[in-house]
């Protein structure tokens, strides 16, 4: 076996999410609960009627690949400079091995940080260094604490905003200043890996599209969150040319090509800009779920965007997994243990407000509840 | 840039195809050319109107991996052994890169071999050793010299069963040979991966099912030749349960799961156990290829199975790219250069034999014309 495999532990998010029974209250997945808009599947068919399911090009059809490059706009990137992926997952994947030469190279993990650019990070054998932004500012993006933290050696820099966990943005004034910060280093460009899943779903004005501001951008986004198609795995990047073709082939090893019939539903998503058609449901849970936990008595982080809340449950590190799974067992509850997103997260849960209204507030009662039992606990 | 990445060359197949036009006669690429039976998809889209699009379990639906442990009734092999992955591409990357240790195994290669394991192996900076069956005995399968060629660091053989490009199957008294051999080696098990991609379309009764005699078997398969469903991306794989928990966690970084639509319509095709009836079809096929490359004067390789035949064009190794990049310039055939999957193929194009009769005729006389010609070039 592998040995740099098999000593990087499997997905703590997904055994919880085994432990799940029908009754449960699921905050665990980050998925929506909503169904996707069938009229896209339809378009998709009547084209396979059409054309078969053949082999798309590597990095994806021509058309779905303009399409993505006309309604981002980033400056400098046209349609070869776009790769459709099995979903955004892949394309980080790709892209940290294409990019980052194990030998030599860092990638810096702006935290808290969903934890799966760490593991590829590390069965690549790649060299990471974190920053975390800290519950003090509520994990606020801080452009002077990102440059603080790069080395020569930082190639890669891993931004996920609205951010999971934390659904924080990183706001123009930050971004402004990163891009300026990293334009006026000497030496080889620092990447940044923009990952803007969930930039449909945002609650504030002030989302910056980093790739607007910076050339060295790689754009990482899908139809999974916004569009309620987490099943569908149809994502895609943006990246500079030379750095594309790398990614391409190792795209082309991985995967050979997206889905046709998958990348068909992209493009009449795309060709009818249904992409925010959710954003107005998701605002309005992010406000129940943020009354329901303060009502609870439970401390939060206020997200900007994305769907989840991380909330303050006060357990020390080496409690945080048997807290998240006496929850389930106890209180029928599913949360996750948000020490494994960042160091600063120890304490907190990251909750998933996807659920109705009653089942948020009841989930936030009992996850109150038992924090409070739980620290009464002889230990 | 990664380094080892930047090395290996990108798809030679692909950049022929680039430069197919209209006209061209394509011989080229490895895909079927007849259309998917849209039943599968109408079942996956009635699905999907009830259930959304959601996550599946990282190694795929219980009930789609049920069936397929049924129908391949692989002995010790239940749906735990099952995992379902993003074409069987993505199945040889995460078994490579879960089973092997760069730092120490070897894997060895059943040449001639389609030539992305090797891509693969060198990307996670594994060592490739190679054993080349021989176009004297037609590329038979002969147990004897791979076992000669297995060495103690060996953790992994590569065996592609109807092969891709020969079309040879490893008949089962090889595979007996070979299963016994590597039994009665001392130390760690060696595996064998044994890709049968294209085991629905074989021409001989003789085919045999490595994982019914061998419990290190690492069985890959997916619809994509069977069913016409390359642009599905939809295949599994058979592992021992060790094995499998590293391939699910890598799976897992990779592409978190395959598409649920897909799932859905692979459940149904075993279901209906609609996977031959293709078959008879690619037999007319073969014949017909077999008949007009030899009525054209060339030299064959006679195929058991898959949609390839590989004709002999008597270049050297130097000329191999040159030769079918003219033919694609001056006589608008595609056809790929066999040296790629094998040094006893130099000289030898591959050519799939999925066109029209009157096309595969028209090919093969196009072929053997540029051959005689180019063989009077002056040099």
């Amino acid at each position: 076996m592998n040995p740099i495999v098999a000593e990087i532990p499997a997905s703590l998010i997904r055994a919880l999410h085994a432990k799940r029974k029908p009754t449960s209250l699921d905050m665990g997945l980050g998925e929506p609960s909503l169904m996707p808009d069938m009229r896209h599947f339809e378009q998709a068919m009547a084209w396979t009627r059409e054309n078969g399911s053949r082999y798309a090009p590597n990095s994806g059809f021509q058309d779905l690949r303009e399409a993505i490059a006309r309604h981002y706009a980033y400056p400098g990137y046209g349609a070869g400079n776009v790769c459709i992926t099995t979903g955004s997952q892949e394309a980080v994947f790709a892209t940290i091995k294409a990019l980052l030469d194990p030998a030599r190279d860092e990638v810096l993990l702006v935290e808290p940080l969903f934890n799966v650019y760490d593991k590829i990070a590390q069965a690549e054998g790649v060299a990471v260094r974190r920053v975390d932004l800290g519950t003090e500012s509520g994990c606020a993006f801080d452009a002077d604490a990102i440059l603080a933290a790069v080395t020569p050696q930082t190639r890669l820099i891993v931004v996920c905003s609205p951010c999971n966990p934390t659904g924080r943005v990183m706001n123009k004034t930050e971004a402004k200043k990163l891009a300026a910060g990293l334009l006026a280093r000497c030496g080889s460009p620092v990447y940044v890996m923009h990952d803007e899943i969930y930039r449909e779903l945002t609650f504030v004005d002030d989302f910056c599209e980093f790739g607007k501001m910076y050339p060295y951008t790689i754009a990482i986004n899908s139809l999974s969150k916004s569009n309620a198609l987490t099943g569908l795995r149809l994502g895609w990047l943006f990246a500079p040319s030379d750095v594309m073709a790398e990614i391409v082939k190792v795209h082309g090893w991985m995967t050979s090509c997206a889905s046709t019939f998958a990348q068909r539903v992209a493009l009449d998503i795309f060709a009818t800009n249904d992409l925010a058609a959710q954003r107005p449901w998701y605002a309005r849970q992010k406000d129940v779920a943020l009354f329901a936990a303060r009502e609870a008595g439970l401390e939060v982080i206020v997200p900007d965007g994305a769907f989840y809340l991380c909330v303050r449950v006060g357990v020390g590190l080496e409690e945080m997994v048997s807290f998240a799974e006496s929850l389930v067992d106890e209180c029928d509850v599913i949360a996750i243990p948000a020490h494994i997103f960042g160091s600063s997260l120890v304490g907190w849960l990251r909750t998933s407000f996807v659920g109705t209204p009653e089942d948020i507030r009841e989930a936030y009662r009992r996850i109150a509840a038992h924090a409070k039992k739980y620290a009464l606990l002889p230990r």
